[in-house]
């Protein structure tokens, strides 16, 4: 049996500002930006759970339901939800903050499947996770849910 | 009844060489950097066959199958595979060509929806589109089962 | 009097990964780039203490304790120490985290000096701040020891 | 006898979309970022040609006949034109497409001689080059002509 | 009859250590990132002479004598060597100190043509040059001998 | 006894033209950026003074007197000032010249701590400095006393 370690330890937090190079002509951020930053937190989460360098297997589908524009603040969460062998899914959490309202707004949320691996780039095993949050429990306890959708999309 | 265009008229091909800031220290390209190149060309796409400005609603399941590494050749071919009153999905398709063996190996696919905007940022209708490699053409024939998939997802 | 706000609601973190061109042909970040980042979380900080733009007008003296190098991570950590009409300074405390061993150590903390501005860029007045960790109660109480070093130094 | 390909296996496309960053204040694209592309691009090709690492040794006159925007799109295609016995020539043609009237406009075309090396960083061999365009046919048919004129520069 | 200024006023130096991200896998700079230090270099320095905004108009052909590698230190002298009505010719001259030995040796040198443009992107007219070194001199009374060749390539 | 050199050697000068992506949405350049640039020149200087690589031990108290807006020229020139036995400070002046009033300001000036290190990062001795300038000879008999006021800051 693995042993098991707390969401808490790997839990990351971003905040960035959105820059005119992130945006379009009209200040809108790039969906390609986001994807990136949430594959970054990812990486770092999967990182710090796994104490390995990882790769990321798959994102699953990203809906932007809203957008930033230049000068917003884009705020970051990202946590372990729950572990494979040598894989591990991250949900990861995108808020905008509007800086003169104060209003905070949902901007995507996403889960990534990372692998852990070795030097010679071969999956090796991680530790299993204890999740935390309410929203980190009902995730964790959807993840065969989820498992069972990725491999009838792939088919 | 909306006027149709080729896809060959949006059709979209990129080559790009994986460069040191491009990967981890093992030298494989991250995730996030093949998601910001996708998202880039399904832009440039969607952008050529709606004549306006774009945004990325959505990206659905991206699995990478295989990596890629530093000096690696990286191909990629973005088409409209079909349309909606304002959305298009954009096909994506990512090839890495190891130089030395010549060796060519897919490492995603991806399926993004783009939509037209105004300078209000509100959508705007697009024209439609015909299909017109038989891969684009099974693609365009499953779109209406994409949708449903999606919709049933977001529930 | 002005109105007084909790350094909770700016409190803001950052988690980065060193990437290759973050440092030099050795591995070792550039000192460069941390400040750059220190900047950057002081200017998110206070721009969201102040809901305006800011400008820095000064940085302390920063002391480089320790080094960090490429796939290391790195934390920060940003909160308001104490403000004048229109200017606040912002405490930056700069971690990393060795990934293998997780050993964490202090690389350097710094206090900035953000102005609020307007949109032509004059001077405006913002909230107070009510310190909140033993560490800001600390830094509240010095803050005119540092102002009069401040402008001895400048003479 | 050195062994020839076709200029086809080679040839390599580049579409871009014209961001704020690779502009001044005025929006206009830096002669410089179109000179990065062409040299990227022509890099590409003549690693694909060679199978090897390549270096620029030279890029001849480039005249910037037309400019670009924020927001409109590039258009670069690369081939080889003619091979020495470790040098290619490659040529570069960069066009802009205005995405609102759809207008394609010669921005200016180049030819760049790159070197195949290897991980000594010595010159070698490679193969010959069969054109196959009608414009690469006569371009082939003038490398002397060229060549003749570079030399008569350098004294 | 346009008042002329000396060269002296608007000549220009760079020194730039060389990056991880501006080389390739050998650690050898990219043509296209010394292009890009050159274009930068006579943009400013036209701006410098003319007081306005410049386009690069051409670049005369670049020879890239000899090579530099991450950790070496460029160097970029740029100066007015000739005046048109709204036109100027600058002169680049790049060179790399090893920094062990502290050899210094010619990359490259280059002359672009950059002409100053109002607001409305027209040309505008610029004052004359006074050559102030030997070898500036010697270029400014080549000038019409490069024109002519420019010239003589175009047809 | 040190063999010493004089800070001609080493000297260091930077042009740069301010670009969208180093300023805010107001078009003001970010602080962080400065003070990477001071870091960069300094990191230069102080590498040919030693002929090694160099890390920042620190920089003192930076103030930002006045600013610079896209399409300003910044200019910075570096020089060593004094060195220990492994040590060097570097004396940064940071101005801009406003294009079109041609009027030059002072940005800053700030003075940074390099050590010179081996590749063990076990610092090594440096030559001493033969001071040239006026302000330079001020600022090499004010050595000392800028030691006791660093001692006296980190207790
Ligand atoms: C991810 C990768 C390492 C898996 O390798 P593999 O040979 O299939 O290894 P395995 O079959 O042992 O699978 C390892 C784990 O990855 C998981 N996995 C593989 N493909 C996956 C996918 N598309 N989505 C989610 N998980 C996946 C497996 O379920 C397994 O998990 P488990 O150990 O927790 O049960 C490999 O596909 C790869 O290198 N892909 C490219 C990764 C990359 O470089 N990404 C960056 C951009 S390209
Ligand atoms: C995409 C967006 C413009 C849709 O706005 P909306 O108010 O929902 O507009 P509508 O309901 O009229 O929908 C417009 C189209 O988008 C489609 N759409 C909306 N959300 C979608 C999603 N998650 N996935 C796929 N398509 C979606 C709709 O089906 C509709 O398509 P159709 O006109 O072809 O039938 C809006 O959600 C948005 O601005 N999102 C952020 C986009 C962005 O900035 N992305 C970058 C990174 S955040
Ligand atoms: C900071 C700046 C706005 C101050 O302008 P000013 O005309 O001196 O305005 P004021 O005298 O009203 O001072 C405004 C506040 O800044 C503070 N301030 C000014 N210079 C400062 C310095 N060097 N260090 C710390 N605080 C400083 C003042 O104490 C005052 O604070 P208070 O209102 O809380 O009492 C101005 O110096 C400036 O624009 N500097 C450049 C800022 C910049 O662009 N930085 C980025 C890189 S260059
Ligand atoms: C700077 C550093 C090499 C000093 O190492 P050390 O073990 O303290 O070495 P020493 O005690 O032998 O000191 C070496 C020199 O550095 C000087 N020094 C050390 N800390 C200093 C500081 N904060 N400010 C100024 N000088 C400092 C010492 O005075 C000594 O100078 P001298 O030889 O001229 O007398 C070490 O602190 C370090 O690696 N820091 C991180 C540097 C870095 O990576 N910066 C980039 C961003 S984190």
């Amino acid at each position: 049996m693995t042993d098991k370690i707390s969401s808490n330890i790997s839990r990351t937090f971003q905040t960035k500002l959105v820059l005119p190079q992130d945006t379009n002509h009209m200040g809108t951020i790039f969906g390609g930006v986001v994807l990136a930053h949430i594959d970054e937190i990812a990486g770092i989460t999967a990182m710090r759970h796994s104490k390995s360098t990882v790769v990321t297997a798959s994102i699953d589908t990203v809906n932007f339901v809203s957008s930033a524009v230049v000068g917003d603040i884009l705020f970051l969460e990202a946590s372990i939800i729950s572990t494979g062998r040598t894989s591990m899914e991250v949900y990861v959490k995108v808020e905008t903050e509007n800086l003169e309202t104060g209003k905070r707004t949902l901007t995507t949320n996403a889960i990534t499947t990372m692998v852990a691996i070795d030097e010679n780039k071969k999956p090796i095993p991680v530790l299993g996770i204890i999740p935390e949050t309410e929203e980190e429990k009902k995730l964790f306890a959807e993840a065969s849910d989820r498992k069972r959708r990725r491999l009838s999309i792939k088919e």
